[in-house]
């Protein structure tokens, strides 16, 4: 057992239904008095709830996808202007990024209430694109100080999009099991992500609007998170990187196709991690497990239903090559890696 | 799903054998030129090697149990003369409740080499004691900001005390699933601390000098304390205080015998957590996977084995009535704690 773990400070309020309250304590505590709210306009109504007794100092939009440089530089200047003290941002992985764009300048600390399962509010990972070029980084400033998660502001999260984005992030549990980083800490953090996951995503699919599934769905997110963070990226999320960037793949879709694929062909040599996996599923192993809550959930099953050609395949078998982590439990080779995105592609049973 | 949980900010190094260069690593980080290192006499040659390489300022043994003020006083007095700007603790959980004492007025960071299953290094509790009585309290300064786990130093710990001392461990994981601020984070780090700790600690017997047994305990015992700092004490917790305070009764074997007393009376109550415990120890329910455990370890039965004599009981059962959380799963009467504490007297089956 050799790892160095670093766990990192946040507070994270958990109660649906809660939201306002819990933002209203978190300000306090940190003894703001200027409150930037960040919030697209699609969140325009949730938010004007949660910040009413706040004392807002201004509330800003302007939110796009991947933050553009120029809308963090607009963001971070208002902030100024304004004289804000405490960053409250509302909404999904691109509200949050926006928010950290800010702290990653200003130092402001961040309040994130998330409505979608992101995940982006529980790690120190910052992103900015300029010229359709992102840059990625980690910086202690850019982690919320405290997360307020209120479930019921995730009801409105359509369920094909919910069990998509859910999927992801249960491919960032199963891929911190070997990632990088991996260590025993994350791995239990991820297991519980699983755990909750496994539970909650099927109930988010049978009833939508009901708190009870999508309570551990959200919490599973956060976890998966947490873990991820900490643990790096392992070959799924090379592997989705690399088709995602290349060839414009939907980001939740590519990884819920992708991740049985994945399971199958590092989980002959990765006996540990199958086995807490076949464990928290309740299955005979990892796949068998990952296979039957696809199921349940009618998750997305080829990449060609997505975009991807069968021509693109040698490309993107170099490509993926070239971006394995060196410690991933087993080895890559070009032929190899054509197997399994080939299945991939085709949507054939994972072996 | 209902919580505020304070995720506390902490690097954690595991590797055997290479305390030194762990030590080393976190001074640097810290930028620290002027080390204060305690370590009491018992652990003096440990701490020749450990520091061997560092800008020491001055070493600091007087160490005492329960961290007496005038100890803590002189030890402040110390690093302030010397101009210290990092604490290095080598040793036993006395030794790092002295840096937390001294971290506490000074703001001075610690490195804390742990050797035994104490799991003070990864808390942000202080205790001080004057005249007999023991002041506690939580303050974020004095919380490790790196801990370096080196099993081998362990290997000198009697196998009596590695037991008694990892079952103590066991029962801040199964406290910390229904004490006051018991919540599912804490529950998941619990859970694989019972799996480490149900899989060292019989190694740790079996084979004391050996790394393997003895790296699980450890690692068990850093999460069982990192549950507990969150989680807060449970019942368990509860009536081990008010006997030891009461009875002087020895700390980790009064942990040892109560806890399947505890276990069976709140069980019923918590199917969640008895479920839990069930499966990561791999038997029908948390009780019969404890008591399995226990048998394994020869682990103490009975009360009356350490000074708690028959007629103590009726002044027991009143001071624990007054000490047990309201939220405890089962409610306590003074009949079912005489029932429970009779039997954890004798040693007779808990039920």
């Amino acid at each position: 057992m050799r790892f160095v773990h670093a766990t990192l400070p946040q507070r994270i309020r958990f109660a649906s239904g809660a939201a306002a309250a819990g933002v209203r304590a978190e300000v306090e505590r940190l003894d703001a008095r200027r409150v930037m709210v960040i919030a697209a306009d699609a969140e325009r109504v949730l938010a004007d709830e949660i910040v009413a007794d706040l004392p807002v100092a201004l509330r800003h939009d302007e939110v796009l996808m991947h933050v553009p440089v120029d809308v963090a530089e607009r963001a971070r200047a208002a902030a100024a202007a304004h004289e804000a003290d405490v960053i409250v941002s509302i909404g999904g992985g691109s509200t949050t990024g926006l928010a950290k764009a800010v702290a990653l300048t200003t130092g402001l600390p961040i309040v994130a209430v998330p409505t979608t399962y992101a995940g982006s509010e529980a790690t120190d990972v910052w992103g900015l694109t300029e010229n359709s070029v992102k840059t990625t980084g980690r910086d202690p400033r850019v982690l919320p100080v405290a997360i307020v998660y209120d479930t019921s502001l995730t009801l409105t999260l359509p369920v094909e999009l919910s069990v998509a984005s859910g999927l992801n992030a249960l491919a960032h549990c199963v891929d911190s099991l070997w990632a990088p980083r991996a260590d025993p800490i994350n791995a239990a953090l991820a297991v519980e992500g699983v755990r909750a996951l496994n539970l909650g995503l099927p109930g988010v699919a049978r009833n939508p609007s009901g708190l009870d599934g999508r309570e551990r769905a959200l919490y599973g997110a956060y976890l998966s998170a947490v873990a991820f963070a900490s643990a790096g990226s392992g070959l799924h999320h090379k592997i989705c990187h690399v088709l995602g960037g290349m060839y414009n793949l939907p980001h939740a879709q590519t990884h819920a196709v992708v991740l049985p694929y994945v399971l199958a062909f590092n989980a002959p040599n990765a006996p540990d991690a199958d086995r807490r996996l076949a464990e928290v599923f309740g299955a005979g192993n990892g796949l068998a497990g990952l296979q039957a809550l696809r199921a349940t959930l009618d998750a997305p099953t080829a990449l060609r239903d997505y975009g991807f050609a069968e021509a693109d395949l040698p490309d993107a078998v170099e490509a993926v090559l070239k971006s394995v982590p060196e410690d991933n439990p087993t080895k890559a080779t070009a032929d190899n890696l054509a197997v399994m995105l080939h299945a991939a592609w085709e949507g054939s049973e994972p072996a």
